[in-house]
């Protein structure tokens, strides 16, 4: 035996061929015609269980394969593309997971596609080969984890097309899906990536060689493919990624007569192409492109939040910061369906600098959230907030919380630092709990505690893809006087939300005063810890302040807890000993002329 | 005559062409090859004066022509590609500029190009025609002005490639050009747009008609040449603007055998393939890209710095928000090249939801930007400072600027509003000025006042390009209590300029601390003008916190200017009597180990 290559990996790992008992009926698309034989290829690590429900079910993406994990012998030059993400031992623990993950249905690395035999012809199908939907791969990939005997799936991840498959999954089977997983995917391709699509399927019809989709029996398409495969290799590259990559300070022999610079950009995207002409056929490419350019949720159910509204899945949708093919605002429609749907739903937006390849690439951070998603656990998860000031978690705040906040509401903590908050409402008053949050690594302790949170910076976009009055009660917890326009998301909170409970240090309490009147300086404090040039507390205020805004914006302060109230003079107003006696106020608000 | 159909527009318009007489070596290009032959197709509008002097040269981006303004006949469909700019009292006013546009060397409209007559062969040029390179365009272009008397350039003016000609209109003709306005271009080539056109290059030289070439007496290489442009289309486009255009609800009628959507979106592109095939040669294209895509001042003259040192033109520089294709933070070095080679140079950052072809829309804010800046009119513009708190503007502070401000300095002014203080340093004390401001309409102003001004945001991106100590003075007016990391941009400031005048208001002043004591309300004064809500004022200080924060930092505070501080206490220190009573303070700053 040679020496072990792949230390850490699954091997050797076997693919496996299955021919899918269709019954008389074969395989019916979406489009009403019929495969009338079915192949998958796939393959599988770990071990089902007895109650055949600890599967994680991988959807592949565009151009890759069932060889998620592994290697198949000992000399074999290389892994599956997930490989870091999946083993023993590994964020998919393939100790705990039966793992399956198998080659799209239109593919070309044998599942059925339009190069296999057609049973009428005896020949490949080439041009005959009818079209097929992101519903139908996943349909039949149904019909593999039926053969499989799996009960339930556990979780299913993809990212890319992956994610439009892992999409359907848990659209069309509600029951069987427990996990979702999208990543750098959207709801439909934008305009923009539709445009590349295009030009791409053209190049392939418009080789000579192409002949309509039947030239098994003569050349290949390669022209046409290969250039298709570049157009589509550069969306999958961010600008900045490409910038790194190939530096002009390298161009070496330029070959003018040609209209070649001999730039290490040329030979690399030829060597892409070459590749992919080698491994791919150009009816695969036509065929899966075309399922994902017309795949389109908002259309075919009339809105996204429709095409959610029967899911039963908790959800975890991941976009990447330079992906421009799926970009994060596309994948953000996602989560804002999903959370205006009422369905769990964790969204992060992770920052990478290798665009939309990230999903393969940031195996890091992508494996730290899938690890935490799919096996929580409390006890490993990081108890104190974040934030150096705490999040009402002594016992005074927290019971002022518990007064407020009744048994089975909704609510939205903005800043929700590590989580702990909605994880005590959620176990002793069993609320519908939502947290915003803009830090990765306090979102990864709320995912280990099963709270649901949304990756956002309050500053940088607001709350405007929620629905109305959506929350029963949303917390801005030391918050307001942080954020760049606090008016806007005060009105924004109570749009979306019945009641707020802000709370927030009081500039008006008699030792900030004190300490600028007697000493001049920017005054410090246990609620005001920072120097003046690097606090966030951008807009300070006093109690005073935040009252007269209130009158000033129609809100009704319906409840006001402040403490030390009482050593201060009788001749003072009632609010003005509050404002003069509590270090920081929690304050319960509704707008007028609601319920 | 029938109805007049483009009011405003110049016309009809007569195209000219002129063969350059080129003496017996003929026109030798770059790289050493040699044209017999050189004919120039080009327009011109407005009349040449006296001096020969008051030309704007419009340069043709990669696939226009010299069609840039104006119509053919009175029947015309359409008018020049830049008609809304130019024109009798139009922002480039025919009435007092003479202004010519050419094909450039290599096109196919009447310039010598690949289908051109080899006089050597009496036949189309083809795979015969030499390489050339921008540099060879913007020579044949002085060919044409010296053919036509023209005597000096008042402006150059060029869009995306044609900004690459600009560039080099200004290095290879310092004495002969005045003014340099760039749009929407770049120094070279970002290795992502490079990919796009290697992709589109390859597709033209694949067609199987394209023969290497010489296909002038067969087909045209038209698939390949549709793909290419195809391509280049989407990069023009922003996603945004796309996403609007090409809506999914719109779709109809798919087709799927063929891989057709039935989307507007593939209608449009196999459009602008088509029309381009009618009108554009294939070779053109080739050798036009060939040389935009080679074209790369920083490996040309070792460092963009390098490649401007000799200009002596005042440049403006314009980047468009969405564009891609020649992204602003590609545009800005070449702004930046320029401050640190000590160039007059403006640059704006235009907001758009167009991309690229924003260049060609966005006329209204261009339009002001380049008629400012080749007609500055001093009376014509605002004089009162945007803000709301003045500038320096009150004789008392502008004896305190003038008296720390030596002859002949040069001064950064960050957040220099209109341009006011910089304009009377500059004809006072004979300063270096420039000054940085983020709102559009100011910068009109400074451009009136000829005063040079960057577009920044100081909180978005800090000084970083510029170089180490390049300025004498920076002014930084009210507004270090704005910035979000207002320690950060002090040390940048000590860092590009060798001292600082700080001035801002002091939360120490008796008013604001009697205001806080007394009310328990955060205060408002002729220097806190704001409600705590929406004030821009986020890091309050007062002067005891400015310098204790200077001692922390290592900071020297030369010069400090205050009043009213002579009513208080002489049981206080001075600078406690000055923390009280200054309302306002202007302090000069160095850092210490510097000169």
């Amino acid at each position: 035996m040679t020496e072990f290559k792949h230390k850490g990996s699954l091997g050797p790992v076997v693919p496996q061929n299955i021919e899918i008992d269709l019954g008389t009926e074969g395989f019916v698309l979406e489009n009403g015609k019929v495969l009338k034989k079915l192949n998958i290829q796939y393959e599988s690590y770990g071990k089902l269980n007895k109650n055949a429900d600890n599967v994680i079910w991988i959807c592949s993406p565009l151009t890759a394969d069932a060889h998620v994990a592994g290697f198949y012998s000992y000399d074999d030059p290389k892994v599956g593309w997930w490989d870091a993400l999946i083993g023993e031992g590994k964020s998919i623990d393939t100790n705990q997971f039966y793992v399956v993950c198998s080659n799209i249905l239109g593919g070309c690395q044998g599942t059925t596609g339009p190069a296999s035999i057609n049973p009428d012809t005896q020949k490949p199908y080439g041009s005959s080969f009818p079209n097929i939907s992101i519903g139908d791969m996943v349909r039949a990939q149904k019909k593999l984890a039926d053969a499989l005997g799996i009960r339930k799936i556990h979780s299913v991840i993809g990212g890319s097309m992956g994610g439009f498959q892992a999409m359907k999954w848990s659209i069309y089977y509600p029951d069987y899906i427990e996990r979702c997983i999208i990543i750098a995917s959207s709801s439909r391709f934008s305009s923009q990536a539709l445009g590349f699509e295009v030009v791409a399927r053209d190049a392939i019809k418009q080789d000579p060689h192409f002949n309509g989709g039947d030239y098994y029996d003569s050349k290949v398409p390669a022209i046409g493919l290969s250039n298709a495969r570049k157009i589509a290799h550069i969306t999958y590259l961010s600008a900045i990624s490409m910038e790194e990559k190939f530096k002009r300070k390298h161009i070496k022999n330029p070959n003018p007569n040609q209209f070649l610079m001999g730039s290490p950009l040329e030979s690399y995207l030829t060597y892409q192409g070459d590749r992919f002409v080698e491994r791919f056929d150009a009816n695969s490419y036509l065929h899966i492109t075309y399922a994902t350019d017309t795949f389109d949720l908002e259309t075919e159910y009339g809105s996204l939040e429709n095409a959610f509204i029967n899911t039963k899945a908790e959800f975890l949708n991941i976009n990447l910061s330079t992906d421009w093919l799926f970009p994060p605002h596309e994948s953000r429609k996602i989560t804002n369906a999903l959370v205006n749907t009422h369905k769990k739903i964790t969204s992060l937006e992770l920052d990478t600098l290798f665009g939309h390849d990230g999903f393969l690439l940031e195996v890091g951070d992508i494996g730290k959230a899938i690890h935490s998603f799919i096996q929580p656990n409390y006890t490993n998860a990081k108890k104190q907030d974040t934030r150096e000031l705490p999040a009402f978690n002594d016992k005074k705040d927290y019971a002022i919380l518990e007064s407020i906040i009744p048994q089975g509401a909704s609510v939205l903590d903005l800043g929700c630092g590590n989580g702990d908050l909605l994880y005590n409402l959620t176990n002793k008053k069993q609320i519908q709990g939502l947290g915003i949050e803009k830090k990765f690594d306090a979102i990864l302790n709320c995912i280990k505690k099963e709270v649901p949170v949304i990756q956002k910076d309050l500053d940088e976009r607001n709350l405007q893809s929620f629905k109305k009055q959506h929350f029963d009660y949303a917390i801005l917890n030391r918050t307001l006087q942080e954020i760049k326009s606090p008016l806007a998301l005060l009105h924004e909170i109570l749009r979306v939300s019945k009641k707020a409970i802000i709370s927030f240090p009081n500039f008006g309490h008699w030792s900030v005063r004190a300490a600028l009147w007697r000493y001049g300086r920017m005054p410090k404090s246990k609620e005001l810890p920072y120097e003046w040039y690097d606090t966030p507390n951008i807009h300070l205020f006093t109690l005073q302040d935040f009252i007269r805004m209130c009158e000033s914006q129609n809100l009704i302060i319906e409840k006001l807890f402040t403490d030390n109230d009482k050593f201060f003079s009788r001749l003072l107003t009632k609010i003005g000993r509050k404002n003069l006696g509590a270090e920081r106020v929690i304050a319960l608000v509704s707008e007028k002329d609601k319920d």
